[in-house]
């Protein structure tokens, strides 16, 4: 489009929801911008950032002036805006409500207990600060009952969480899934259906899911 | 549609999302018929219910065999599956962009501390259970904070959280708001802005709200 301007996304990729927007960027070869924004520095909180997005939080979109916050949104904006391929957010309406059904759960859900154990393992270790190991445990035990429904009632006997392919429901929980492995913990060892689902999703998005998740890969070493 | 029924919802009105899906049938006219589950008496834990919705939880849409959980998903699969008018969920990108801004917005912030406070005021009071009151104090802080955003940046000076029409957003805003209401608290009692807002929303719904509000103000009665 004459005189539209590549998208600017600013993103902390030690974030699951930035990881997926960037892997979404990459594979979809959106012409895109990354500005570093990094949350261990709180430049997430700086009077410039707050301007753009008063919710002081990460990922943000800039789209040609218009700003866009929480990954879900950002991903369906982009699925719809930049016209890529119909599987990652099928037109069809049951077929795009599989997905939404998918994202609005994992709020709820993965986010929430992903989001405790990486506080716990990591944030709190990392300033110092005292953890609560009696909630970890109540916490992973959630999360077990997450992932039996992540397999018996999305993935089933599919391929993919919503179908056949890939979609944005397999992208936002795999990022999901991959923040514990910053402590060393692989949630999914024991689950051979789910990891075989995990290795199906990251052979789908080739380079982009190591690129984005260099950070983890770095965590895990020097937690080691 | 030859041969098409008329959807099937089973919802309990006592929930926010499932007012929130009542409305929206009620006021875009889609022909359905509601089977009542009553969460008080466990009725989204029964084995005919668990095997419709295994994660037993309300609401759940049945189209024509189609079945689907999570109230965002529903919402948006009714607005384009039956073809309501475009204010309702925008098919331009960046309208409907805003509307899956606060959709996942809505789950991390309103809908987790409308739902404690709840907990607090009313489910655990009414099973005879201790409640925590410092906890709760903390959460209706919390609160005071995710309505200043709401206000700030979301509704702006905007008639609707979205622009000038109503849409989907208002709807789970509002349902989400009128929640405290059972135990008699107007959580808006002292924000004009969000007042007005919440009166036009009001009148943009007219009966349909009060009669998906009627289980709320009969348990504010019983509370009194």
């Amino acid at each position: 489009m004459a005189g539209r301007q590549a998208v600017k996304v600013y993103l902390d990729l030690v974030s699951q929801a930035c990881r997926a927007v960037l892997i979404f960027l990459k594979d979809n070869k959106i012409p895109h911008m990354v500005e570093n924004t990094a949350i261990r520095k709180a430049q997430q909180k700086t009077p410039e950032f707050t301007k753009l997005n008063p919710m002081q939080k990460l990922p943000v979109l800039e789209d040609n002036g218009f700003v866009l916050t929480e990954s879900d949104a950002i991903l369906k904006y982009l699925a719809t805006a930049y016209n890529v391929p119909d599987h990652w957010y099928p037109k069809l309406p049951q077929k795009r409500a599989r997905v939404d059904e998918y994202t609005a759960w994992n709020h709820a859900n993965m986010r929430t207990h992903i989001s405790f154990i990486f506080l716990q393992e990591v944030l709190l270790p990392f300033m110092g600060q005292p953890t609560n190991p009696e909630k970890l445990k109540k916490v992973l035990a959630d999360l077990d009952g997450t992932l039996d429904k992540l397999e018996n009632m999305f993935l089933k006997n599919q391929a993919f969480l919503c179908g056949d392919d890939i979609s944005l429901a397999d992208l936002l929980a795999v990022c999901e899934l991959m923040q514990p492995m910053c402590s060393q913990r692989d949630v999914l060892k024991d689950r051979p259906k789910l990891l075989s689902w995990r290795s199906q999703v990251q052979s789908a998005l080739s380079d982009s899911f190591d690129e984005a998740h260099s950070v983890v890969y770095q965590i895990r070493e020097v937690h080691g």
